[in-house]
């Protein structure tokens, strides 16, 4: 209930925004923009049509568009940061955190960044410079510059008459770090306890150690499984000499943990996770296009396969009739097995030390539904076709193939993993070609051994 | 390279214990799991085999117990509540939050859970059946009760005081709610805007109003979705009277985010998404059955197609070849849209102001690739078979379908939204249907009216 009121809001501004578009009424949807949050208007874009998008784009306010670009998924920001001038650029990234602008100019071509850069400070291009510098899916591209740090000998009432002093914390702060005279990291202490602290105690009585620093190398979608299971709200990131170098805060990582888990069920799909809902047409017949050249592939594959008992369709027309059922059940059944293990491998529950008991298990799993579906479609084509040995064939060929379906489904990603090749990408895939494959080679061939 | 790192060590802990099981070393096992934290052994059960897994839960410290449980995934925990006697239930989650109680006790038949609140003490009683009372999927379930509460017309200074004197917080507290003298909500400061306000400032005057409370029977997707949008830790719960009565953390959240998202991954594939990988086999048999029946009527509707054009298909074995490219790439095409279109559902990108311009997008880029495949098929078939109305024919089916596939990827997750049919679960197979059966139509229906 909520969550359609919630979802009707979003669309009612949209209708209201698009009908004073429409109508041109462009003064009142500068003032509609202007009431909203930057995420709401980047929730917007999202979900407009390019044209309107980019009306609606030229109507925000420039001292907000920084920030509706962070909040923009990374296809639609790209579409909108490719279109606009450096200075531009510069003008609307001031002030914002360096990992935030990293992220906004990370897709523009080399000289075009570097145009922008020269339109900053010094301070804040040599910021940018180093976010940059660090791989967008490390703990360097994710992490943010803007922490406190404090040390271990003074009291928590020094430290609360600093912070006082100084004023706004940097967003999202939730503990301060502990470095020693090197600004080596030896602990932080959360705001939590800093509340709870007598006066007169020292912070380093009270502070935690930090055993549990980020690398700042370490991909993000690990450091998205230890805030997962460490229940973080923020943690430090070291460099190599375990010299404090960031600050990983966990709206960071709700994005990235989101962003994993769309990647396996887009991918297993054939798309590509970031692909823009309303992208131009001709981008997303390409970006499609690959992967139906792939099934082509595939689907050309099972054609040779029914090729060679052509002499055999030739002769029983039932038999080709028949034939797609076998290959339908085990894709959708090695799918099932197929998405289990890629959910498994992402979340490291499956390795080396537990393959085999899973390999097993789905085996028995697909001998188990094979036997039930090969008795009940065996039934099915006796009554419907009236020939025993049809249905014997069609029934000896389920079993197979569900069988087959789950080895697959576990063997599969397992071992595209271990070449580090994506596993939902081509998981799926993969796992129908040969069900498909198996399927009708084991089908046609029983028949032609037992009817033709 | 970090994720294969901490991967390892997962899973050389794993070999390490389950190497230790298999000589009967408990006491080294019982050492191994005293040195973890309760979310690592909860990790460690999750990636075993059923066997090893009750093995290791008697070896656990049962002061841990509770924790653990709360930490396993539904279909794990329910697992092992349901061998437990309702004594030690009671024992285990002892001293545990509410909610967190609520969610262990959950899955339990009425009669056993009231036995296990049977032995609890009256106040934690009151406080468990009160949480229980709340439906799962909403605020009320999710939510903590335990959280601070402060007058407005007190000094920053009084605050901290009564911390100071307090001692430790409730877990997660980032900020600190703001009540008048009927507990009505008026207001919240972060634990970052104390520390920084000077001690004789009120705190009415620094603190934010809370005109975004979370309803209590708010939907947890749409709180997600809330959280990752405004960037949140912690967000008040009200009843109908904007009366305070809880408080939901950033990591609840977390844990919705990722299943929300891996139940669209499970879905489209005809899964569970709280299967447990390592679920017993007959469990895990009968519960993909049921998917596996539903693409069995699939794939039979799909025969009967080919059925009616049994004549064509006796008169040319080259069409029964051909026959399954069609729907194949249809299926694949279809599947793209649909994904894209679940998640644009799910991320409240998809309405009635955008549903039809995405609905023409998406015919366009079926068009698009369906001229090129069509193209590309038509002429392999026109070089393989040597027979040009068979390759004029194949390349019309593939038009259609492809189109078909756009407009039916886009049409069918929004209608089963709008008739309250999770899409992500019944798209692609209804997807898949239209696909298999307009493929196989056109296909054949052409090769008859042409060719026979």
């Amino acid at each position: 209930m909520a969550d359609l009121l919630e979802q009707d809001n979003t669309h009612q501004t949209l209708q209201e925004v698009n009908k004073a578009l429409e109508n041109g009424m462009f003064v009142h949807v500068r003032r509609l923009l202007q009431d909203m949050e930057p995420e709401d208007i980047a929730h917007l874009l999202e979900a407009s049509p390019p044209k309107e998008r980019q009306v609606l784009w030229q109507l925000t306010d420039p001292e907000e568009q920084g920030e509706i670009l962070d909040e923009l998924s990374e296809d639609v920001k790209d579409g909108i940061v490719a279109q606009m001038a450096p200075e531009k650029l510069a003008a609307v990234t001031e002030g914002m955190e360096s990992d935030d602008v990293a992220y906004v100019l990370r897709s523009l071509p080399d000289e075009r960044y570097q145009e922008v850069l020269a339109q900053m400070d010094a301070t804040d291009r040599h910021r940018v410079e180093k976010a940059l510098a660090y791989s967008e899916d490390s703990a360097g591209g994710m992490m943010s510059t803007d922490f406190i740090t404090i040390r271990g000998d003074v009291t928590a009432d020094v430290v609360l008459r600093y912070l006082r002093m100084r004023g706004e914390l940097p967003e999202a702060t939730d503990a301060l770090y502990v470095v020693d005279e090197n600004e080596y990291l030896i602990g932080h202490i959360s705001l939590a306890t800093l509340v709870t602290t007598q006066p007169d105690i020292e912070i380093r009585e009270v502070m935690e150690d930090s055993d549990e620093a980020i690398p700042v190398d370490m991909d993000d979608s690990e450091i998205a499984n230890l805030f997962e299971r460490r229940n973080w709200l923020s943690a430090p990131v070291v460099d190599s000499n375990n010299h404090l170098v960031g600050r990983i805060t966990i709206d960071d990582v709700v994005d990235i943990i989101r962003e994993d888990a769309e990647h396996s069920m887009m991918s297993m799909a054939g798309m590509d996770d970031e692909e823009d809902t309303f992208a131009p047409v001709m981008k997303s017949a390409r970006s499609r296009s690959i992967w139906l050249g792939v099934n082509v592939l595939a689907a050309l594959a099972a054609a040779s396969v029914s090729n060679m008992f052509e002499a055999t369709l030739d002769k029983m027309a039932a038999i080709a009739v028949l034939m797609t059922i076998v290959p339908s059940m085990g894709g959708v059944a090695g799918n099932q097995t197929v998405a289990l293990v890629i959910r498994g491998l992402a979340v490291g529950h499956i390795g080396d030390s537990n393959t085999r008991w899973l390999l097993s298990k789905e085996a028995r799993v697909g001998l188990i539904n094979g036997l039930l579906w090969a008795l009940i479609i065996g039934g099915v084509v006796v009554l419907w076709k009236g020939d025993i040995i049809l249905g014997a064939i069609i029934a000896g060929a389920m079993l197979t193939n569900l069988i087959i379906a789950g080895v697959a489904g576990v063997c599969i990603p397992v071992m595209l993993k271990k070449f580090n090749i994506d596993p939902a990408l081509a998981g799926g895939m993969a796992l129908t070609t040969i069900t498909d494959i198996v399927g009708l080679s084991v089908f046609l061939g029983l028949a032609t051994i037992f009817l033709v």
